[in-house]
């Protein structure tokens, strides 16, 4: 069963070269010095034999262990795992490895994972969690470990941040229910100790505001989290409160399925009495009943540029308190409409 | 920067007990001897001095690294979030940490995913990306390291499992489509490499040999992947070899998604035309247009049931091949109906 373990001299003599060409090209800090067929020989070859790299060894030679953690608040909702492989498929590249946690929004397991991370000296931390006001950000900058927060950011320390443009987004969705004739619109908030759900609010008012239109404080109800049943009860308590409104911002898609099956409840057809705008376009919207028109953000972009973010921090780089913004757009599909109109012919069908 | 570590002795003195105590409490091996109370106590004083477990003094004295490493085929599809929860929730409640990784349905990525968690000494292995014959299943016997397959299993060797009985699924979906008054019935069929790819098929066929129907080879068509794109294209050739089946039963509701692109393509209605039922039930079959009539299968379930079965081989237990098998069940929704009768009534209001 103890197998004598696989050496990099087991490897060297299999493809013929020396035992510093094989260190060379599997340690990567001089890849640059063996030709690219040799390295990828020397690849092949240690994959075959089962050659493990000493980790530990390694760490001591380039006090990195080439170990990333991802910390992610829901890998339920499908926002989060294009961001995930956008940041997963450019830290493999570069040749480290992520370690990712899963904290389903409890902010005692962002704590746990965290601590988990620290003691297997990850290089750096990408965090999808952060709240506006976030121990672990804190912790993190206290300690000096490299960190970038990606989709949410945090009103203080500055910390590097890759996140979507909030605000223009709700701007691009009331403007979109304003052109189709729309005066009276409601918006679903997300949680307001979240940049998103606090940046999205402001877009929405700002752009009522721009559009001559005045909400009023009753078309705004904040839903408890970013999900389809926090959605659908927020929406119930808006129906109640403003039921003359003709059409719904909400601040993310699965907000958006929740106002679905609340105006289902109620008997309200969408968009035919009451539009709907979703927030960030995610993997199946257009899929939907109807199909949804949200505001398109860059899930696969947002995490392949924090993690090249945080490979140059990594590196030595100084970025300061750097905050990369992506611009959104807007895709309208079945589930807006004129005011009033009727949708007896309903735009379900897959496209 | 360089602040002295927290000690237990710090949290003894914070709590007011002794330091063995505090072991106790942290290290978990002898949890009984410590009050409820005192222990609670403890943990929060750990928590709020922000001390770390020494993870390698720990692991020389229980030779465990309280670690489990998950690798899972892609999370970007929305059945293996569930499982993944199951896993998780389960694992953190007995003191361990889980690792994820994902390899993204490439052997390559699956084998150095294995290395990593390998290097890193886990002391167990949750798999959801085996395929009937898997190099990474085969290492991690060879090497003694506990392992159990979640939603896929492997031909040989025997390995403890936990999957769900997907021939008896496969019979659900052709026996609900038969009861409609369906005759003439295609299959989507999965993998072939993948158990669930394979054993799906083979319950459709013994389901259509059953109920007195010979599908024959032409109404089967194998598709490259568990996706919407190969759902898509394999639902393109089967319409094409076969044009005048009813109804479609597909491996996965990702491959039912595929169809109904593909069906609207030819013109064709879903259910009018044709039936289809997905596989899995997964997160949004009931949101879908028109909502997708599944084989309900347990995906929390499935993920708990696995680490419960790792928990007890880590523990020492010899459970040999033992398999778990879940019984799943059958959600008729929108997408099917009796053949030939017009669907003018979109069933596809959100309910």
């Amino acid at each position: 069963m103890a197998k004598r373990p696989v050496t990099m001299r087991d490897i060297a003599t299999r493809v013929g070269v020396h035992t510093s060409t094989v260190s060379r090209v599997l340690n990567s800090d001089t890849p640059g010095m063996v030709s690219r067929e040799v390295a990828a020989r020397v690849r092949k070859a240690a994959e075959e034999l089962g050659y493990q790299l000493n980790p530990f060894a390694r760490s001591l030679k380039t006090n990195r262990s080439q170990t990333v953690g991802v910390i992610v608040p829901d890998l339920t909702d499908p926002l989060f795992p294009p961001i995930l492989r956008g940041i997963e498929d450019t830290l493999v590249a570069a040749g480290y490895t992520t370690l990712i946690a899963n904290s389903y929004n409890d902010p005692a397991r962002d704590l746990r994972s965290f601590r988990t991370m620290q003691e297997r000296k990850v290089d750096g931390l990408v965090l999808a969690t952060a709240r506006r006001k976030d121990r672990v950000v804190e912790e993190c900058v206290a300690a000096g470990i490299p960190v970038v927060l990606v989709n949410r950011t945090v009103d203080r320390p500055a910390v590097p941040s890759v996140v979507n443009d909030d605000i223009a987004g709700a701007r691009l969705a009331v403007e979109h229910l304003i052109g189709l004739g729309h005066r009276r619109i409601g918006h679903i908030a997300g949680p307001q100790d979240l940049s998103t759900g606090h940046d999205r609010l402001v877009g929405f008012l700002a752009a009522m505001h721009a559009g001559g239109l005045a909400p009023g404080e009753e078309a705004t109800v904040v839903a408890d989290g970013f999900t389809v049943r926090a959605g659908h009860d927020a929406t119930l308590a808006l129906l109640d409160r403003a039921p003359g409104i003709t059409a719904i911002v909400t601040a993310s898609d699965m907000l958006a399925l929740g106002s679905y099956t609340a105006l289902a409840a109620r008997g309200l057809d969408c968009p035919g009495d009451v539009s709907v705008t979703g927030f960030n376009d995610m993997t199946f919207s257009d899929k939907f009943c109807p199909p949804l028109s949200s505001v398109r953000t860059r899930h696969t972009d947002l995490g392949t540029e924090a993690a090249r973010l945080l490979l140059r921090i990594i590196e030595g780089e100084k970025v300061g308190d750097l905050s990369i913004v992506l611009k959104p757009t807007f895709v309208a599909r079945g589930s807006t409409a004129a005011p009033g109109k009727a949708s007896l012919a309903r735009s379900c069908a897959p496209a």
